[in-house]
C-alpha cells in the first residue's frame, strides 16, 4: 500500500463483474410476467401453462449464469493483479453475458422455433469462446506453478469441448430443437462433475 | 495471502448476494405503478385504493427479503471458507429468492385469491427450505464451538418450524386466505424475538 | 480477525444499501421514456416539453438521494461496528427510500397537482425521520468523543428542521405546490452548506 | 483503523460508482426488446432488420460506458482519500452517465435522425466535460508526484481533445448523422491506443 505506485488488484474488476452479472440474472427474471387473468380466476393449469416454459428456461438460464460466475471467481484467483488487457477480456465476456437475458426471453417465448434456439446456442457459444479468452488471458499473468498448469489443462480442455459443443447446437436447432436442448442441459450438468478449486480440500 | 494457494474466502458469494438481494427487492418496487389518472384528478381515495393493496403486500416481501438478508449475514459469518458447495447452496437459495417478485406481484394483483396466495406461500417455503440447507451446509464448515452449536441447533429448529409453517399455508390458502397472511405476518414478526447475533453485547 | 468470534463490521450493511440505494436511483432512469415520435419527427420542442419536467424531477430527486448516500457514509463511519438493531433501523430507511422512486414518477406525472406534489412532501418526510432514527442509533453505538459529540449535535438540529421542513411541505402543497416545490430545493441546496465530515481538512 | 479519526478512503465511492455503472449498463440491455412476431415466424432477416441497429449502438454505448469505469478506476487510484468534494464530482459524473441508456434508446430508435444523433452527442459531451471535471479534482487530492503529473497532463490533453470532438458531434449532426457517428467510434476505438496505467508493466 505505498499510495500511487501499488499495482491495481482484481477487486473492482470483481466487484463489477458481481454486479453486472448480478442485474443479468434480474433481467431475467423481469421476463417473468404474472399470468395476471389466470391468477385472478384462479386456474391453476393456465398458471402453469403461460408460466411453466418461460420459467423452465430461466432456470436452466439461471444455472449458466451460476456456472459461469463460479469460474469467473477462479479465473480472478488465477490472476495475480489487474492489467488492461485483462479488463477488456472480462468487458468483452461481460458484453457477451448481457445478450443471455435477450437470448433466453426469445428462447421461452418459442422454445418450439428453431430460430430461438438457435439464437440461443449462438449466444452461449459467443460466451464460451469469451470465456476460453478470459481464461487463457489470465494464465499469462499468473506466475508458473505446475499444479495450477495442470488444473488450467484440465480446464482449458473442457472450455474448449464445451464451446465446441455449442457451436454445434446452432445449425442442429433446424435437424430438431430437442438436440440442441439435449446440449444445453448436458454442458450445463457437465459442470457439476468434480473439478475442484486449487487450494479447497 | 500467499499468491494462488490462498483458501477463497466468502467475500465474493456474499456480494454477489447482496447485490442479487438488494435487485430483488427493487424489482419488487418495479411492480408498484404510478395510479397515473387518480394522481392527476388529485382523488387521494383512489390512489390508496389502487395502490394500497400492493404496497402492503410489497411491504411484506420487502420485510421477509430483510430478515433473510440478516439471516444470511449470520450464516456467512459462520462459514470460515467458501467451498464450490457452499456456492450452490447459496445460489439455490438465490434462485428460489428470485421468485419472490414474482409472487409478490401476484399476491398483490389478487389478494383474496387462494392460488396468488398459495403461489406466495408456496414460495416462501422454499425459500424457507432453501435456506435451512444452506445453514445446515455452512455449519459443517466451521470448527466445533459450543456457543455456536446451541446458537445453530436454535437456529435449525427455528428454520425447521417456520418452514413448516410456510408449507401449511399453501393448502390452507384454500380453506381461507386470512389464516395463509396470518401465517406469513406472524413468522415475518417472530423473526424479531430476540436472536442476537454471536459476537453481539 | 479470530475466526467466529470476530464482531462484525459495518461492511455488509454498507454494501448493500450502497446496492439498494444504486438501483434506487438508475429506476428513476427507467421511468425517463424516450418520446419516440418527437425524436423520429426531429421535433426539438416536442423532445423538451414532453422530457423536460420529468428530467427536471429526476434531477432533483437525484439529488436527494445523493446527498442522503453522502450523509449514510458519514453515519455508517460513526457506527464502529454492525448490531441487528442497527441493521432494522437501516432497512427502515431503504424501505423509505425504495418509495423515492414511486414519488418521482407522480411527482413527473402532474408537477403542478397538489396531490402528487404532497405524495412527494410525505415520502420525503418519512425518508427524513428514518434517517434521524438512524442517526441516533448509530450515535449510541460510538464512543463518547467531544469532537464527535459536538459534530453529531449539528447534525441532528440540522435533521430535525429538515424534517419538519418536509412534514410542512405536505399541507402547504394544497395552498400552492410552488412552495413546497420551494422547500424541497432549499433543503436540498443546505446540504451544501459546509458541513465537513470528522476527519476531513 | 482508529476508530471514527481515520480518514475515509475511496472504498465506498468506488464500490457505489460500480454499482451504478453496472445498472447503467444493464438498463440499456433491457431497452433491447425480442421481436417476437419475427421469432416466433423464424424469420431470421426480420430479426435481423429490428434489432440490428439498436444492437449496434448498444454495442458502441456499452463499449463507451467500459471505457469510462476503467478511466474511473485509474482516477480512483490516484486520489488518496475521499472528501466531500470529490464525492460531487463523482456524482455529478454519476448523473450525466445516468441519461446514456435513454440517449441510447433514442439513437436506436431514430440512427437517421439528427436530433436523435445530436441528443447523443450532447450526452457524450456532458459525460467528457463532468469526467474532466473529476479528473481535475482528484488530481489536485494527490501528492506531487513528477511520473504521475505527466500521466495526468498526458490524460487531460486526451479528455480536452475528446470533449472537443464530442462537443463538434452536435452541430454536425445536422450537417450529415455520418460524420458524427464516425466521431463517436473514432474516440472509442482512439482509447484503445497504449496509455498505460500507471504502475502496469
Amino acid at each position: 500500500m505505498d499510495g500511487n505506485e501499488k499495482l491495481p488488484g482484481t477487486g473492482r474488476i470483481e466487484a463489477f463483474s458481481d454486479g453486472v452479472i448480478a442485474i443479468i440474472i434480474t433481467i431475467m427474471i423481469l421476463e417473468l410476467k404474472v399470468p395476471a387473468e389466470s391468477i385472478t380466476h384462479g386456474s391453476f393449469t393456465g398458471v402453469v401453462r403461460e408460466l411453466g416454459p418461460n420459467l423452465l428456461v430461466y432456470a436452466l438460464s439461471f444455472l449458466i449464469v451460476a456456472i459461469m460466475l463460479l469460474n469467473h471467481h477462479s479465473i480472478m484467483r488465477v490472476a495475480p493483479h489487474a492489467t488492461s488487457a485483462l479488463y477488456w477480456w472480462n468487458a468483452n465476456l461481460l458484453f457477451w453475458m448481457s445478450l443471455i437475458p435477450l437470448a433466453t426471453a426469445a428462447f421461452g417465448e418459442a422454445p418450439e422455433e428453431p430460430l430461438a434456439v438457435a439464437c440461443y446456442g449462438a449466444v452461449l457459444f459467443c460466451n464460451a469462446v469469451s470465456f476460453t479468452l478470459l481464461l487463457r488471458h489470465a494464465g499469462t499473468l499468473a506466475p508458473p506453478d505446475p499444479a495450477l498448469a495442470a488444473y488450467n489443462r484440465r480446464n482449458n480442455m473442457k472450455s474448449a469441448m464445451f464451446t465446441a459443443l455449442y457451436g454445434l447446437s446452432v445449425p442442429l436447432a433446424y435437424v430438431s430443437v430437442v438436440i440442441s436442448i439435449v446440449i444445453f442441459v448436458t454442458v450445463a450438468m457437465a459442470y457439476f462433475l468434480p473439478s475442484r478449486m486449487p487450494g479447497e480440500r
